[in-house]
């Protein structure tokens, strides 16, 4: 590819996504990574960190949904949520949609990341002008570990395993988010793609059993085509035992009805892994 | 990409999926397309047919299981099948699994195709060498012409509606396909994706609820990597309304437990449709 035309994205120098862009609309160095955003036929806008696809506005919807309501829909009257890393907003955007929440906490370890999806992004990072947001720019790992049985539900937005994501893989980190989680709270990971990070999904869902317990930590799946692999997963995490396939979203009706992804039956549907996932994770 | 390194396949030109490889295995040009098979280190051996993937050793089970066991779990003891395109025989390959067939036709019309993937795909082409297997090189639109009420399943496994695969998303393609299923037989057509040809999914299952009715032509769901937008479409079409959702696998335990992807709860989450694909086609 003309590498003035097209945004490349390599995994592991094996496979590649590229997508044409029209413009380079931004470009900065921040402590932790480099930032791009690029202006594209196809995907629209689109955010890249250290060289990766994290957001664009054709396909990020299913991220921010599939990040955020299944986890809501665990609680009935959540109170209060802690996202850690989603600095474009995305899924602050989607618990903000819940009158319940008194405190929406996000801490993002790079506050460079935050403004250039305000300034970008608008629509997706909307949520933090919410007056019950507040937003933090500290490191994830060290911040959670301030909070005892402190809220319902924690987002961990992560980035891969590398760079100022890897913290945010270890099993300390894993104890500290539990700690925080109030008694019946629920966390969700980011965990990979079970395709081309099989091997990190499946020590991550591993990981995350030891920690919350074989009953209370199940991966479920949605579809990014931006990200290598496209088949993503999330990890379902809770402080007790839990069927987290059945759920009752507690969003009004019309609120549901303007999803573009997220519904009560693909919610159950998300928890159906095909042979070859339920086979690296048994 | 270096393009003596990488196998690019770019869509519309406006984003590209690339694959590095070690070696080229194979080139030829048939009177209908040019076709060629690549070892690379991460998909294992891919085909490409005028320079789009079609088969790699990596994720091709996803769409060779979903096209033909979800079809199959809709017929109690199918004797009859008809394969139209799927020229590398990934879906012959699973239909062989069911003991009840006593003829299976695969009718793909470029001879070229075969006998790369008897080559070079031995595995996912291995049914082709089944008995029960005849093989025919005609152009399937005519083909098809030739039966009334004669098989029990259809699988229409295309490429993209260019090229070589045109005249199989033509409404007279259609109504031929619907008349040479039996009373209470189902046809299954490859149809695109959901998010980078949501036009092309949008129109084929319109088009085919126009020939085989409203509540007898329903989309369902499966992640294929290597095409682009990841998120693949089937569209399961019968002769007289259905549920679709609701099936019960033909197959013996111990066969359906050696499949990668397909199970009986695989099944009914698959046709469980994001909102925006529903949106599509509403």
């Amino acid at each position: 590819m003309n590498e003035r035309e097209w945004f490349t994205e390599a995994f592991e120098n094996k496979t590649a996504f590229s997508v044409k862009y029209s413009r380079k609309l931004y470009e900065s160095k921040s402590a932790f990574q480099k930032i791009e955003v690029y202006e594209t036929p196809v995907m629209g806008k689109v955010l890249s960190l250290d060289g990766c696809f994290m957001v664009t506005e054709k396909d990020s919807f299913v991220y921010h949904e599939m990040i955020t309501h299944p986890a809501t829909a665990m609680i009935k009257q959540p109170q209060s949520a802690l996202v850690i890393g989603g600095g474009d907003g995305g899924a602050i955007t989607e618990l903000v949609k819940y009158p319940e929440f008194k405190k929406i906490i996000l801490c993002e370890i790079d506050e460079g990341v935050i403004s250039a999806c305000r300034e970008f992004f608008p629509e997706i990072s909307s949520g933090l002008a919410d007056p019950r947001v507040e937003v933090v720019c500290e490191d994830g790992a060290a911040y959670v570990k301030k909070f005892q049985q402190e809220f319902d539900i924690i987002l961990v937005d992560s980035t891969d395993p590398v760079g100022p994501g890897k913290a945010l893989y270890e099993l300390d980190f894993y104890n500290s988010v539990k700690n925080a989680l109030r008694s019946g709270g629920v966390a969700n990971f980011q965990t990979e793609s079970p395709f081309f990070m099989a091997n990190v999904f499946a020590d991550t869902v591993k990981n995350l059993r030891s920690v919350f317990g074989p009953q209370s930590a199940t991966p479920y799946l949605c579809v990014i085509p931006s990200y290598p692999g496209a088949l993503w997963s999330f990890t379902m995490c809770s402080t007790e035992p839990k069927d987290f396939s059945i759920a009752s979203c507690g969003l009004s009706g019309e609120c549901v009805s303007s999803l573009n992804y997220y519904n009560a039956q693909v919610h159950i549907a998300a928890f159906v892994l095909p042979n070859f996932v339920q086979k690296l994770i048994s």
